[in-house]
């Protein structure tokens, strides 16, 4: 089997060591001469757009798949056309624009913050008078880790939020002062079978993902569980989708889905019985779903801007590292740690430990 | 950090696998073009014993390992003088020849069936004297997967046997009528930390390993880890390393070690709080070495000569199965699948599942 993946950076390259032991050869189609997957397949160096090296990675793959959401429309039309591509285009249309995206939540019953469309300082300003304080302005598209969003405290604020947009379209969205954050990770076949994930509660700091710990039997679980599945099924979704929420009290928000593996589910490689990395990889290829039941008590450290000494990390009982292969920049992913410990009591202890040297080499 | 490896099979496919995470890259060398490692680093295309390209595996690689023991002494010292080589060519020297292996566990204190050393059929027969029936004929060197042996029942069988040495020097081993065989596989680094695994008890079908159970607090454990200790001990050993065990009554017997990892211990993988394959690079690389602790109920099936359906081996619950990427071949490893099950009775009944599926394919 031969799977072509757009982009070769840590979550291609997760994929790929997830499909090795199935067998599966593996084609990257990356713009960096050193995206870190690259040497765990072939290489299709160049543009995501140029027709050629496309239709090459179409021609070379039974099935084509994707590690970010930002694919353009027409790459992905050309690439459906070519041969099987999972996630659809579809999929991928309602998530790279968070105005389509909140409608189509709003569409399908799942709540959101309020939010409305805008398109000027004036528009902005209007909508503040229904959205209530504060709020954040994001733009509609290529927003990620935090970038392309402004937060709105008072009227004041808005001439410089709406700048900070560059005059593209934006929406602007109720702050929701949540109790934590989750996401839930769910797989769907194309013939329907889904899995879901136990609940990841996660915690941000400057827009960028840092711890996410498995919620086993979590009393939000059957809540984030209705609300995938009327994602998936209303995108008749293949693939591994993450949806992120807010919680306020007993009651789930979406913030956003990434039509993908994703960053708050790093934790099942150890974590769990069948990775959210293969499990994708068997919805592509219409295999048989893997159990999602955690194995131990897992949570992930993401590591930011610098790396710790490895013999350091690896010196934490229980913690399993994971080096993306990229060079520390600030305020870049470079690597993950999981530790799957035996009791809640000692995933805190060792959390700390590994939280710790996250922070210290932690440059953003 | 640069590993090279002697040796591009599955073997240096699951340490590869095991490694990139920690952000190790690999160099191979292995005469075979399609070996199948060589898609997880640089391949060195061409004979073990050529001086080129030996001298540029050890300038590429800041530590040298293999896996497979039959690395000719030339070879190994060769390496040696060059760059970091773990395990050590003295280690390889014992484990290549029978004759060398078994004197060397009899003179630190580990235990062996009756042996004799022999070149002539005259030779054979005399040694029989002494040995008793039934006994086994081996070569020296070169054996694995029971090639290279030849049992003896009466004096009728010795001269088809001694033939069958094809005139190599070999050795005759009293028959020992285990109840069972175990391998205990342990890791050892450069500064003396030493890691033990858990038992694996190995069922063994036409000389080749079939499955392989995880033992947990079994009550052999003490025995065979201070017989392993005294072997990492003697050889000032870095790496993994396996010995295989009869066990008589209350009694362990060494049969033979691999300085290498092991395929009695692919169940680590999954089963393992960390992997033979990661703490034999964790050893190698003077890191610290990783848990050994048992994760679930885990055991090992090997699929020979032919492999199931994905979907098929996929679709029993808690099987991990691991492709080699190897043509399938009459009696050659081409797979295995793990699983890890949530109690004993849960990991007989899946385990009868797998292995009932590894004999359907099985052509040996």
């Amino acid at each position: 089997m031969k799977v072509g993946i757009l982009g070769a950076g840590q979550l291609a390259r997760m994929i790929a060591l997830a499909g090795y032991p199935l067998g599966i050869d593996f084609i990257f189609l990356d713009p960096a001469k050193d995206a870190c997957a690259n040497t765990l397949g072939t290489h299709l160096h160049g543009d995501y757009d140029d027709p050629a090296l496309l239709a090459r990675l179409a021609e070379m793959s039974d099935v084509v798949t994707y590690e970010f959401e930002n694919v353009p429309a027409d790459v992905a039309h050309f690439l459906a056309t070519h041969t099987e591509v999972h996630p659809s285009p579809n999929a991928l249309a309602v998530a790279q624009d968070r105005l389509v995206e909140k409608n189509y939540f709003n569409s399908i019953g799942i709540p959101t913050p309020k939010f409305a469309p805008i398109e000027s300082l004036d528009e902005l300003s209007r909508a503040m008078e229904t959205i209530g304080w504060p709020a954040i302005v994001k733009s509609r598209r290529m927003g990620y880790d935090g970038k392309g969003q402004a937060f709105v405290r008072t009227p004041e604020d808005l001439p410089k939020a709406w700048e900070s947009m560059t005059g593209v379209p934006a929406i602007v969205e109720a702050f929701v002062p949540f109790d934590r954050e989750v996401s839930i990770i769910a797989a769907r076949s194309p013939q329907g079978e889904i899995a879901f994930y136990p609940l990841s509660e996660n915690l941000h700091k400057g827009g960028i993902l840092r711890v996410s710990e498995c919620r086993e039997a979590d009393p939000m679980q059957a809540q984030a569980e209705d609300y995938v599945t009327r994602l998936l099924e209303g995108l008749d979704y293949a693939g591994v989708l993450a949806l992120e929420l807010f919680q306020v009290g007993g009651r789930l928000v979406a913030n956003e889905f990434a039509p993908r593996v994703h960053n708050s589910g790093h934790w099942t490689i150890e974590g769990a019985e069948t990775s959210q990395f293969e499990n994708h990889l068997r919805a592509i290829l219409s295999l048989p779903l893997g159990s999602t039941r955690p194995v131990g008590h897992p949570a992930m450290v993401n590591f930011i801007g610098g790396l710790p000494a490895t013999a350091e990390a690896l010196a934490v009982e229980h913690a399993h590292l994971h080096l993306y292969g990229k060079a520390p920049r600030k305020g870049r992913k470079v690597a993950h740690a999981t530790i799957r410990a035996e009791s809640r009591a000692q995933l805190s202890a060792q959390l700390k430990k590994l939280s710790d040297l996250a922070e210290r080499v932690d440059d953003s």
